[in-house]
């Protein structure tokens, strides 16, 4: 696939494109990736990509003109463009699964204070991260190319994501490795016993009751199944 | 405040230092930040930092005993300690704020495959980004160290963050520059009108509406005045 990102700071990603699960995708040919600075796509004596906002107000807001060049410049009839905004749909991975599956991404990374109303509505789509407040659309940016990247083929072991958190609809059950005693903190017994049926078990079980804890919201949103219900009242 | 990050990737993190928000921090002396690589806490002669899972299953998991020297080495009396984690609270601008008043903060990025389930029982606090998957903790702590930094007295400017996305309750109201007109796509007559208390009303009544539209979840959480009530209805 590829990702497009345009940015007034190309240089803020490039130890992030040297991770080990991105630099992967890109050696692979999996992932084409272009960096595009906005500031290129400034005009007029003053080349500038901001200004004051309309109406008054603190800060400077990102120009639509410029910001449509810098869009027009890279897109195609495959592309799909992203705004991160804090008014976009909130990520998660369903949506991650359906971006890692298109063939070519363009995101635009906003400036911290504020980028022109207009361009949203030459977008394909707002996306936000979270209900926080960043300084820019970059770390944003990074946090989904860095969800979509660990999906593509062959850049994680097969098998590794299934039970993942957020895959199945329930939080992963909890992972031990040697030591096997940690100042007198053991492992669970059952997961040295051998026996695969009874270690599925009790994962499965362990990942329902953890979910239950931990995330009441995605538990009331999991369907259980009879041999669930069955599981997780057993002591 | 200070930050210190345990990681196996601190080289990842250099150009986000750069950033100009985190830079400005830095240098002005508002944050204080060390990396620590959790590699050089492994021991034995073979120096292994994960292991493969008890019971099976793929992918590596992050030893407890090398974490927790790692954390040990840099934990104080004040040191608020988080592990990102699919398990944890999930961030929003309120945690941000609590985060942002601490003395000293100390971040573990797990490993993408799991880290040993014993090193929770050690740590402050579990916290999530949000409900995807990522290859590891690293892009998920530039995201709050992104959202902490900028709320550093003296590092935007002031009043700048009032009426941003999420302070207040509510999205922020679109917000436009020059070009007045972009290919007949105008800025709203009324915030060139310099009439200052018709333009805040205005601004309110959009962000009522766009809070409305967008977020229906966090609009039902938002108390309206009846002043609000009013401005929302009228035409």
């Amino acid at each position: 696939m590829k990702i497009k990102i345009l940015t007034m700071f190309p240089s803020l990603f490039e130890s992030f494109l040297q991770s080990p699960v991105i630099k992967r995708c890109i050696d692979r040919g999996y992932v084409l990736l272009e960096l595009v600075d906005i500031k290129d796509f400034a005009s007029g004596s003053f080349r500038h990509i901001d200004d004051s906002p309309c109406g008054g107000g603190p800060g400077m807001i990102l120009k639509v003109d410029v910001v449509m060049k810098a869009l027009e410049s890279v897109s195609t009839e495959k592309s799909h463009s992203i705004l991160l905004s804090p008014k976009g749909r909130t990520l998660d991975q369903k949506k991650v699964r359906e971006l890692a599956n298109m063939d070519e991404l363009v995101f635009i990374c906003g400036h911290y204070e504020g980028i022109d109303a207009r361009v949203e509505k030459h977008v394909d789509e707002l996306l936000s991260i979270g209900d926080y407040i960043l300084t820019g659309g970059e770390v944003a940016t990074m946090v989904i190319i860095d969800a979509i990247s660990r999906l593509q083929k062959g850049t994680i072991r097969e098998g590794a994501t299934e039970d993942e958190s957020h895959e199945n609809g329930l939080l992963e059950y909890p992972q031990y490795t040697k030591p096997i005693d940690y100042k007198g903190d053991r492992v669970p017994k059952i997961l040295l016993s051998g026996n695969h049926g009874a270690i599925d078990r009790y994962r499965h079980k362990q990942a329902l009751l953890i979910t239950r804890e931990m995330r009441p919201d995605m538990f009331a949103r999991y369907e259980l199944s009879e041999e669930e219900k069955r599981l997780i009242e057993e002591t």
